[in-house]
């Protein structure tokens, strides 16, 4: 027997059945039609804003990174809730003036942005966070062409990382960003060259669950973009400090403490150099903010046993949850928090593993766990669905059904 | 620096670039209007179907799985050279029936399958492997819904492998097929309801490139073929003996000896069982068919150092090639057969890492390989890219533009 990833508070319990935003489960599914459903409970995700917002020093800016999950509803409803929305791609700014967000708030980041990408970004008001210098070049002449005035940023591939994060963003190198050795003299270049100066993008990890190791980077971060300010010559008028906030996926995961990060980067902010006094900063969240407030339901089709062991096969899977299946890069597989949805009240009497439709011994949410005895109609739950789900999952695999999804958007 | 794969052989080199099918990549980019670009080549699909046909026994069929790529103008063209198309989904069995394949001759598998799927597919007269002794008490109830007498096969989970394959599908417990131990007397039961009798479907494994493991996975399932046809007390129309045919993928991979199993297969039938003597025999295969015919063009949009490491970044990535990043579910990272197409004439001068345009360090092509000198503007191609490509890929992660896939037919 395995175990299983910590269910994350905010669900609730009806009828023995789990209650997503106040509803049975087995009620969602008859409103929206089918499964596999995605729910997105965004009580939950003001809930985190408001976390955030408590927890971190006043003057710090909430930033979505869109990537995470970009469903227009959940991009508009968030659009209204934070400071700033950022795009790793000309579909994401896209979206983002689709979804009322301000293209003057908004940044492009991303490593290999074509001329028509640039430009599409440019023409719309959206910064554009430089990854190398020819990208400044090209982003240079493609604001020379619109006749625009361009808003630059300059993405930094700092020298540090966040230490323990899921995934290096910074340190060594790197293909994201302007090592911080010459980020200084290409600010100086871009502003130098007219266009307007946004300032700097420091992204160090992400998926860290440590808030000592946040803090450190954050410090690090604040300490650098006064270094490379220096350098500029100008005064940068934001910092995104990136993002990086972690959340529990697997058994002995921990809770990111953002209160002890916010009390950290409140003193990183008060020593900060001269040159900063008037920078606005912005840390750019999106697992964190949406991950935990997303739930994916799929129906039990066939129960099984094969040679002594029980599986429970759905309607979902692999195709719509690839990070839960343990296959979107991970080196071990850890099951994350998965329930059977309409037996939530019921003790676990058997070990099963839950498989989906597709013909790969890959297709697996769930392997060996203790569950409720199931059978073809239940529901089956897979938590932490809210971020990188289904737009970071092979969708087209096997031609399956679409998933579907819905907002709930509590009064 | 780090080994690339094998360019599998087909290709040509026209004014010192990659040709596809006696055309150079750059005329193929400039035809279809953009990247990234999957280029499939008919012609060597086609001369896969011919080396299989004079390779194995006269009377082995050739079946096509679709789910390897579903491409429509690829499986319209395979449909007319092949004796049968698999399944792996409803969807895939309207795909098959829109591509002018003979619903007759196609067969649906699946761990998950639902009642509205089975109903349809047994209303287009495709044949249901049975997965389960419940499948198939759903497959008859749906068939006895719909008033048709379904057709229907039992995959067997059987008690062997093929040894190193790529991917176990058999041996153990698996949700994929009834246990051999059960198969005969759920095979009896099925035809004693009224069923029309199909036959076996026995699927030992995938991407396995040892000709003599293949064997004798083959020669194992003829043999249980045999056996459980006794104990079912009828002959089996069909015999699937599944595929796992594997193409090389990386710097230390050999290709299959098809022409060995072809030989070891023909004794293996001379020697079947006297309950088999009437039944045909049928190998499905997906990758081995159409994996090496299959190109992806992505553009280099930007070249760039970081720390004393060159990064050519481009483009397309892992949103349309999971695989070849190594991010699907492979334990360790190897690279693909990948080449600058604009520079195949020229030798390699220096240690790139190419990268693709998403915000995530996974997101790469090939680590750190020599490759001649490439700029912005020029080509790479990913080979192998004819099977789990781009359905195999998140393609909306990012909100990245969308691949252009196109079939190339030479007279």
């Amino acid at each position: 027997m395995k175990s299983l990833g910590p269910i994350p508070n905010g669900f609730g319990l009806i009828d023995g059945e789990l209650a997503i935003a106040g509803v049975k489960a087995s009620d969602h599914v008859r409103a929206a039609g089918d499964t596999p459903l995605f729910l997105y409970d965004f009580g939950l995700v003001r809930a985190r804003v408001a976390r955030f917002r408590a927890a971190m020093p006043a003057d710090v800016h909430l930033h979505y990174a869109v990537k995470a999950n970009p469903f227009p509803g959940l991009v508009r409803a968030l659009a209204r809730l934070v400071d700033g929305l950022d795009a790793a791609s000309l579909g994401e700014c896209r979206l983002i003036a689709a979804s009322g967000g301000d293209p003057a708030r908004a940044s492009f980041a991303g490593p290999a942005k074509r001329d028509d990408e640039l430009a599409g970004a440019i023409a719309m008001g959206v910064a554009i966070n430089l990854e190398s210098e020819s990208e400044a070049d090209r982003a240079l002449a493609a604001a020379d062409r619109l006749s625009v005035r361009p808003r630059l940023a300059v993405r930094v591939n700092p020298p540090f990382e966040i230490k323990g994060s899921g995934m290096r963003m910074g340190g060594g190198a790197k293909p994201f960003g302007v090592d911080a050795e010459r980020a200084g003299a290409l600010a100086r270049r871009v502003i130098a060259a007219g266009a307007e100066w946004r300032g700097w993008h420091v992204f160090a990890g992400s998926q860290a669950l440590a808030a000592g190791a946040v803090a450190d980077a954050q410090a690090a971060a604040v300490a650098l973009a006064g270094e490379l300010s220096d350098e500029a010559g100008a005064a940068p008028p934001l910092v995104n400090l990136g993002g990086g906030f972690g959340i529990p996926y697997s058994a002995n995961d921990r809770p990111l403490d953002v209160e002890a990060i916010g009390a950290r980067l409140g003193e990183a902010l008060a020593a900060r150099a001269s040159g900063l006094a008037d920078s606005r900063f912005a840390l750019e969240l999106g697992r964190w903010l949406v991950g935990e407030a997303g739930v994916y339901l799929t129906r039990i089709v066939d129960r099984k046993e094969s040679r002594g062991k029980l599986f429970l096969a759905c309607d979902g899977g692999l195709h719509h949850q690839l990070a839960a299946t343990g296959n979107l890069g991970q080196v071990v597989r850890r099951n994350y928090p998965v329930a059977i949805a309409t037996r939530m009240g019921s003790p676990a009497e058997e070990v099963a593993s839950i498989v989906g439709p597709l013909c790969t011994p890959l297709d697996r949410l769930a392997d060996e766990v203790a569950v409720p005895a199931a059978h073809p109609g239940d529901l089956v739950a897979v938590f932490l669905a809210g971020a990188y789900g289904l737009t970071a999952s092979p969708q087209a695999f096997l031609s399956q059904r679409p998933a579907i999804e819905r907002l709930l958007v509590p009064d």
